[in-house]
Formats: structure tokens, sequence, C-alpha cells
């Protein structure tokens, strides 16, 4: 298995720069050994790509694709508490938080864009334990909002 | 107070097998002492008993119900990844997500159901720190999905 | 930075007490140095200000305010583990529901009320990860509930 930067390079893809917080909150917090991300949306420079709810306005196959967006930002997030994205051991937990109209019940072909992302990126230790859940609304109308948990590999630091 | 093991049995319940995961994601998982589980929904055999949301299609003490299959799904989840349900030192925190219509305000009776199965089956050990939250739609129309966090005896490991 | 208990004091706050569990639950339980709190509504001396989703009968205002409540209710549920306030090390994460009309996605402003707190509580130890969320419907029509873990000094106890 490469290093997770390795296997980004291979994606064609690169770590996002990490928005500075709008409020009193932090991208994320390295804690006992595990790092906690803030809720992510699925920004790309600094733009939503789409907004709605999913199955109405967003179809559930662009929800996946921003869900992959969104996991690309907990990830930068996560690195950037540490000395980059190769400092990540493991992923824990992925919380999936899918805006919804009452009769869409497929939040979890939705997060599986995150949830595939984040093996592809770290292989096996990208396999983690995983909630989807459908809300009513998220903040600024995303469809979609994810957080993570992440194991550091330094310990303690 | 008997072992967990014992307390399941004396309950006359034995733990699920826990399902493939149907996508890159398990589970639980164990890091740093503690075990996140997966969102478990009350899957009896790999059947829902029943769907809808709370207050409209489903009864809360349906609901309560369906809250402690769940809660006996996410004990099978955390106990799959020690060597068994007797290496579960301490439930921490379960979360309980009710599938709600928009009048239901009655969600912390919904994940009693599920509180009361971890202290018959852990005792003191089972005591947790417990949020409840009505959401829009849950997967598969299920009204109730929950997780859990559980400190592992044996650390580290 | 002046401890905790001083800059509650400053802020002319006071803890309150912690409700006694209502069900098989506590308010907050520590595990592997982590303080995990259970939800937290906005009581004060027992009882919601205010009831209803928020941009429909309460507002963002409104709201915010009730985010603050909430969180000192969190800090006390976290302190009552372990001996008091300032032995609460740094807030790690805060998670925010907010029940919302369908229409509302301005829960990042009522999650500041939290954040804000915390800061001023905890100064740099009280910066965060967040994740703020609109549901459905909580308990009791409380519009907002938050949880928090929170890092404690002492490790292991």
């Amino acid at each position: 298995m490469s290093l997770p930067s390795a296997q980004l390079a291979a994606l064609g893809l690169a770590l996002p720069p990490v928005p500075k917080p709008v409020a009193a909150y932090l991208p994320a917090v390295k804690s006992r050994g595990l790092i906690h991300t803030a809720g992510q949306l699925p920004f790309v420079d600094g733009v939503l790509p789409a907004t709605g709810k999913v199955g109405a306005e967003v179809s559930p196959e662009q929800a996946a694709a921003l869900a992959r967006t969104a996991a690309l930002n907990a990830i930068a997030a996560a690195a950037s508490v540490v000395d980059g994205v190769d400092q990540l051991a493991r992923v824990v937990k992925l919380t999936v938080f899918v805006a919804s109209d009452p009769s869409f019940t497929g939040q979890p072909a939705v997060a599986n864009g995150a949830s595939e992302l984040l093996q592809e990126v770290f292989g096996d230790s990208g396999q983690h334990a995983r909630s989807a859940v459908g809300v009513a609304v998220l903040p600024l109308d995303a469809p979609v909002e994810l957080e993570l948990i992440v194991e550091a590999t330094s310990y303690p630091v």
C-alpha cells in the first residue's frame, strides 16, 4: 500500500487549503490520539457546487459526488493538525448528514461517495465505522455535511 | 454483577451475527481504547420489522422496542472487534436518531428502549451519556438508528 | 488566561446544578481521558425558555441565546465527572442540533452562541471542532440540543 499522499497523487487529487474558521471553532482538534474534524461541507474553492435536498433538487448521484468532495475537505482538515496526510494512521468513524426530502431513504448510497474516497486514499486503514442519517436541512442549504474521527500516528504528543 | 454474556443469557438474548458491511465500512472500529460502532438499524434476521416515521406510521412504544433491537445489534458490532462481549468494559455514549414526524417530541422515551437494554446487559458499566434527536428520515425508512462508543478493556492493543 | 472558574465568575455565570438522569443514562462519562456529555437542552431551572422550530416560531437570535444556555449546561455536565470545571483541559468537539424549519439554513450562527461561550470560559482551550446540523424536531420541542467532547486534565485516572 502506498502512502496516502502517493494515493492522492495517483488519484489526481490535491488536498484543498483548509478554510479559516468563521467563528470560534477550528477545522479539527487532536486529543488523546484521536482527531475530530469539524463538520465539512462540499465546498470547492469556497463555493457549494449545489444546494437543496437530496431526493428533491439534488439527485442521489450528485449527492454522492458531493460527499466525496466533503470527504476530501475532511481529510485536509484532519491533516492540518498533524504533519500532513501521511500522519493519519487510520480512519475510525465517518458520520454523514444528508439533507433529505422526507421520502428519500437512500442515505447509504450517498455516504458511499465519502467511504470510497477514504478507502482509495488510505487503503485498509481507510475502512471505518459509519453512520448516515437524513436531516431536515444543513447550513447554507448544503445537500451533505460530514465529519471524521481519525487516529493520529503519533501519541501522545 | 454477572458478566455481560451471562446477563444476555439470563435475558434470553443472543447476540445476532454481525452483517457484512455493504460498502467500504466496518461494523465497528477500535482505536485508542475506544470502540466506535457504525450506525445500527433495528434489523432482525436482515429485515426491518417496521418502517416509517415515529409519531405517524410508528408508535412510540413500537419505536422503543426497535431501539432495543438496534442496541442489541450495536452490542454485537462492538463485541465483534474484541474477544467477545465480556471484553466491553463500559458503555460511554449512545446517540439515537429517531425518524420523527415534525410534531413528535418524545425521542427520549424511544431512546430508553436502548438505554435500558444496555443497563440490563452491562449493569452499572452500561450507564452512558446519551443524545436523542429527531431526524427527517433514515436509511431504508427505518424508524430508529443508533450508534455506540464503548470502552474496551484491553488498552493499548 | 484565568482559570475557567474565574472566567465564569467574571462573566457573571454560575454552573447550574446538573439534573439527575431521567433514564438509564448519565450527564457525562469520562473514558480514556475524554469526556462525552449527554445531549443538553437549554434548560433554565428545569424549564425550556422557548420551544419550536428555528426559522418559524423561534428566531435565529433567540436560538443563539438558547445555544449559549445549553453550552453552560454542557460545561456543568462535563465538570460533574471530574473535580470541577478547572479540570477540563480543552474542548475537543461541539455538535449542535438545531430544530429547523426546512427553509432555515443559518445553523452556524445559532451554534456560535455555544462556541462563543466556550471560548469566553476556556480561552484558547475552548476552541473546538464543530458540526451544526438542522434536524426535524428535538425532545420536548426544544429549539436546540448540543453535546460536547472535552479532554480531561488527568489521565489515566
